[in-house]
């Protein structure tokens, strides 16, 4: 079988990883084109045309939606990583090209990403930092604080990483409320809230882990965090257009809550200015809290789990079984 | 039963909660004496002879030694926190008045602020913060970072800190490895460490739980941690003293490991103008992180967990009963 990568500039360092390529190799003839970003689209579709799998992902360039009317030898697109609408049109799924993604496999890393993200912000380490670097030390802990033990902390999401967020939570004996519409079967121990009404007028901390969906969008709303208990907190590792940002900013500056944020509005980005940035009641992690590989540490021969995914569906589709994560137009839309 | 608390200057706020008082008071005579500092030993020998049970704690006035030849009508002190090197003298315990102290209850809360600082160092949340405020946006994750999936974190000891510091890292599914001459039998799926050698040598991020000893004192040399891996986490809420601080100092400062420290070295802070205040590899929580306490955010009902302890115990006093957590010269030293 023939895969073929074309990167925009370089391939991605994270993505294309020596073990990963080994494993590639040994499974097909892996061809990996640099610069496709200077070839005109014509030339692309030729080169593509002439694989039977497309690998893409980080750094990948996007696939011409006119790829679906003709798509050559290609019989398969493999999407390494999550979100597919700046890469994979979706006129190519919808012409039967099978197209899949990561799945669950980043959900442990933005589960532990969120954890991170919960306690800082009960902790208060962002005023721990700079109390500490401005000359003082103790720190007023009175007004905030806070322990997850006994503590409703309310989740937002209850898909692959939602569940795993509930999993690192248990230890610590908060209470957990879940909202989730589509979901049927909770986690043990978890009770359901009902609406988002229930689930914000409930807990003193929520966590998000909802995709962004037509649904979903802007569906944190000044109401809903009106109803959290002061010094209350929201974590949001998702998508940050899940909230009204506008409204979470005014009761942050206004020091009613505290917020850990990996994502954010829009671009995922603040002015270089912004006032947010010093808030003391506010961790910014810049979309990377959950980014920091095992092999960070110690490099081994472990995959990471994107890289076990692909391999998996490359293997099934050698052997003509169905693939995991398969995209539609309902999974293509919620995968963000 | 005549119960007596003499504050040095104001009873502790954090202590004397309403809801604590008010179960007090069902169970004896309660007196508590506001600034017993300004009192000469003989007054206050004269006070602490006339109760049945004094009660000790944060803010508390010392027990003068000579209680332990005459203690009059005192026939238990009830210490209501953990140390009591500078409250309760050790020849009151030796002449045979039972002495307790909290025992594990604050357990839950200090593990939780050492899971706190693991995961703050691990994403490496002060170098996010100082990024953020000073007008960048992303970081070089390259560079550090790390997950505790997978992640070999060793657990230097295994008292009730460290079981709960376990249990807690169970679901991130880190490989725990324990080192504790004391221990037998080690909580499950964790790997014994015969030595610190071994513990060192084979761990990427390290937790301190062990009490501060003759024989733990200053054990954490420089030698230990020359073993621990580039970007290695130390996580320290126990004591300060444990480790050899200028040895850590000496590894942060040349960028080598990182640190999440609750505990210094001696008074437990820095001078106003200490460069390791501003390391971005360090957080630093002024023995605070294991504050706050559910009902920061709301007042509930419940007792804390120090409450529980003592209510208990005046119970089994009360009743004649064998008291849970009593000090002898081993666990006074111990106990720090």
């Amino acid at each position: 079988m023939n895969l073929l990568h074309i990167a925009h500039e370089e391939p991605s360092a994270r993505l294309w990883s020596d073990r990963f390529i080994e494993q590639l190799t040994s499974l097909g003839d892996l061809h990996i084109t640099e610069n496709g970003g200077q070839l005109s689209e014509e030339a692309l579709l030729e080169r593509m045309r002439s694989a039977d799998v497309l690998l893409t992902g980080w750094g990948s360039v996007a696939v011409p939606p006119a790829l679906a009317r003709e798509p050559g030898a290609v019989r398969y697109i493999c999407h390494m990583t999550g979100t597919m609408r700046a890469t994979v049109p979706l006129e190519v799924i919808e012409a039967g090209v099978p197209v899949t993604n990561w799945g669950d496999a980043p959900a442990n890393q933005v589960a532990e990403g969120a954890m991170a993200l919960l306690l800082g912000t009960l902790k208060d380490l962002h005023h721990h930092v700079v109390t500490k670097r401005e000359g003082g030390w103790g720190i007023d802990v009175h007004r905030n604080g806070g322990s997850l033990r006994g503590l409703r902390v309310g989740v937002y999401g209850c898909g692959a990483v939602g569940r795993r967020f509930i999993e690192m939570l248990r230890p610590f004996r908060a209470e957990v409320l879940v909202f989730d519409p589509y979901e049927v079967a909770l986690p043990e121990g978890c009770r359901r809230a009902e609406t988002l009404e229930e689930l914000f007028g409930s807990c003193s901390a929520v966590a998000i882990h909802a995709a962004l969906t037509a649904e979903t969008r802007r569906s944190v709303t000044a109401e809903l965090l009106a109803l959290l208990p002061d010094h209350g907190v929201l974590v949001n590792t998702a998508r940050g257009d899940i909230l009204d940002q506008e409204a979470l900013f005014a009761e942050l500056e206004a020091g009613r809550l505290r917020a850990g944020l990996d994502v954010l509005a829009g671009s995922d980005s603040l002015p270089r200015d912004h006032p947010a940035r010093r808030w003391e009641n506010l961790i910014l992690t810049s979309h990377q809290v959950e980014w920091g590989w095992p092999d960070d540490y110690e490099p081994t021969s472990e995959l990471l789990p994107l890289h076990e995914v692909c391999l998996a569906n490359l293997r099934r589709f050698a052997a003509g079984e169905q693939l995991l994560h398969r995209m539609d137009r309902e999974r293509y839309e919620r995968s963000t």
